[in-house]
């Protein structure tokens, strides 16, 4: 988002805000007529969004039907690596919107138009590789998780700390790297709390599998907690 | 920047974009009548930004008197680290402008009049860590630098155009860790000559400060040719 200096700019931006908390409204409504879990994955570009889903899926395949939103600035190569799981995904590119560095709630609703969401029981949101902007905007998800690689460093929920309060979990990824690395984790796992003192947090490589279980056991509880809150 | 569908919204975006323009000319004036030559630094959290100025300034010492103004949302972390090489840094941290995601002509602006510029031959700006929104704003740079991980992936280019598009060189950084993981360097340095064919592109790791030497000779460059086109 802009700075926003002037009076003008300041009533645009709360406006754009409004419309989008509405639509985000829509989007929580039709995700809980459906009975779906939306969960909203958020980090930097190479964080390892789409690998955590490459990974994951086929572990849920049998108890969950799972489908995913990909969102991306520009090309269709997420979509390709999730269609090869096949569960159905929509690729999202924001080239579209003017380049948005982040989804939108309305965005996240026309896209919802095309997929089969009776037919799902969680949709993973993959965001715009951004550890900025996706945090600031709603889009209707039941819950956020941010992930965050090794090789990013310790310093960063500090330097970014929206995204980590904005986050129902923190998801430290590469996990596999750490030894190659001078980062330090137990600093880390200190700033990420510092941010936001409740978070749950999980370390995992998608590349060893190492600790991807814990983080598919809290995908398990999200997905029984929404459908329990709705019955 | 938010999505912009309606003609209000343009509108506001478009005199937004047009203010920060005059701006970065401002800028521009600055940086030639003191006689130095302007970088800024792009990258995602993380890509090495931080660690490339602790590397590279020491190196330049004797030959250049060097400045930083150092971006980010939060923290003054890289002031630190900048300012224990002996040299003048002013942190910009953009909470107090919104929390915003990048920097812009009038911020830079601001923070210029808090250093002797007269007393400098190359300031370095490190941008917010980000590898969408900084490429869209003009902040009166005399060149731009993207930075990126040999972690982040061999894709990014695609997915994020504008930023290998408005850099006059690319960094392909932390290349140490290419053997832990697997990435394909052959392909990235295609993708990004896809994007932008006539940019230059330098591999290097501050770690092992392999392939630091060519990226000191295009800032030597750059200096120079800045130098030489005012007199």
């Amino acid at each position: 988002m802009p700075t926003t200096k002037g009076k003008s700019r300041i009533e645009i931006v709360t406006s754009v805000m409004q419309a989008n908390d509405r639509l985000a409204e829509q989007n929580r409504r039709r995700f809980a007529a459906a009975g779906v879990c939306a969960i909203d994955l958020i980090g930097s570009p190479g964080a390892g969004k789409t690998s955590l889903l490459e990974v994951s899926i086929p572990k849920l395949s049998g108890e969950m039907r799972a489908g995913v939103l990909a969102g991306d600035i520009a090309t269709t190569r997420d979509a390709e690596r999730i269609a090869a799981l096949g569960v159905p995904v929509v690729q999202i590119t924001t080239e579209s919107f003017g380049g948005a560095c982040h989804l939108e709630a309305g965005t996240v609703g026309q896209s919802l138009d095309k997929l089969d969401l009776d037919g799902l029981d969680v949709l993973f949101i993959e965001n715009v590789g951004n550890l900025v902007c996706p945090a600031e905007f709603d889009i209707g998800h039941n819950a956020r998780v941010v992930l965050l690689s090794v090789t990013e460093g310790e310093d960063k929920p500090l330097k970014y700390p929206l995204a980590f309060l904005e986050a129902d979990l923190a998801l430290i990824t590469k996990t596999d790297l750490v030894p190659h690395l001078d980062v330090d984790l137990e600093a880390l796992r200190r700033n990420v709390r510092k941010i936001h003192p409740r978070i749950e947090l999980n370390m995992l490589s998608a590349r060893s599998a190492d600790g991807v279980g814990p983080w598919i056991d809290w995908v398990r509880r999200k997905v029984a907690g929404s459908t329990e809150s709705r019955s």
